[in-house]
């Protein structure tokens, strides 16, 4: 990986990925860095911990909190916040089509995008028109994306990728990946993960 | 409660309530407020969650990543860090002794020779003798507070403060707590609890 990219993982049904990704790209850019976006899935090591669940519905405490802070971080970065009516969103279809276009050029706007109609806006991103219309507005062909989502290869990359979170020890998202291998985990690491590469260039 | 007081919320178990209490004595007068330090036990309220130990050994890949995330923040902030021999210590003498002296001037000085010594030093803080020793350091008498921690009333105070804790929502510390009722959960929120209490003054 080159000496300036930052790996940012995530997941679309994580709350802190949205705030963090709205804003990652303005600070990892004048920062004169590099981010490639890892989008995967948290289920999977969540329920190997032993949750059925997003930690935030496993522990009531812990998601009454998370809501109210959603507002508090949103309300300081300027970013919209509707809570969809389901959460977590079950976000397999959105992943997918993100893993089919992970080396496009595209992918970072359809991200955004995902994230905006979903934490910003409230809408179900389960729902294969509302990508479809995604996809359009990132200049993306949706028929063809769709398709690619659907390939056995790119359910494979997928699951590979989770695999290659688990391995590298990655327990929550956002998590940003340094050069030299340091995990940041959660939004409020940002800046010290850039901050971190930034003083080793 | 004065519409200047922060309440700090903290476990004498948690290392990141540690790298709080050690920097927020400074932010916090220079900000013009105050500070009531609410030492607690988080153990209950982990034991309500279903785990039977901290989170960071429940969950080995978060342990891992919290004692490197430990390294980076005492190094930025400038602290010494020497992990003690069990993770997590058990608390109760030290917060007893806290409970007891709850209203007194040597409070917070306590409070920072005791995380010192525990996450400093890495010492032992179930051992009375350093308990004692620390008591002395800060120019309280170690007889009299030792035998004030072992009272029931001591006893029953620290039980009403962990389900008053449980009450407010609660459920991980450092909790930094408003005059207005906000909570913010987490070292990496005291300024945002600071600026918060600021912007409403």
């Amino acid at each position: 990986m080159p000496r300036s990219t930052i790996e940012f993982w995530f997941d679309f049904a994580s709350t802190y990925s949205y705030v963090s990704l709205m804003r990652a790209d303005e600070l990892i850019v004048t920062s004169g860095l590099r981010v490639k976006y890892m989008p995967f899935l948290l289920g999977p090591i969540f329920r190997a911990q032993g949750w059925d669940s997003s930690p935030f519905n496993v522990y009531p405490a812990k998601g009454k909190y998370m809501w109210r802070d959603m507002e508090r971080l949103c309300a300081r970065y300027g970013l919209p916040l509707k809570r969809p009516d389901t959460f977590p969103p079950f976000a397999l279809l959105a992943t997918r089509v993100a893993l089919a276009a992970r080396e496009e050029g595209f992918l970072a706007a359809y991200c955004k995008a995902v994230f905006h109609a979903e934490y910003g806006l409230g809408r179900d991103i389960t729902d294969k028109q509302l990508i479809a219309a995604i996809l359009e507005q990132v200049g993306a062909d949706p028929v063809r994306w769709l398709e690619k989502a659907g390939e056995e290869a790119t359910k494979q990359a997928l699951k590979d990728r989770v695999d290659a979170a688990q391995a590298k020890g990655i327990f929550g998202a956002p998590t940003f990946i340094t050069p030299d291998g340091e995990l940041f985990w959660g939004n409020d690491r940002l800046e010290q993960a850039l901050e971190w590469v930034l003083r080793r260039r």
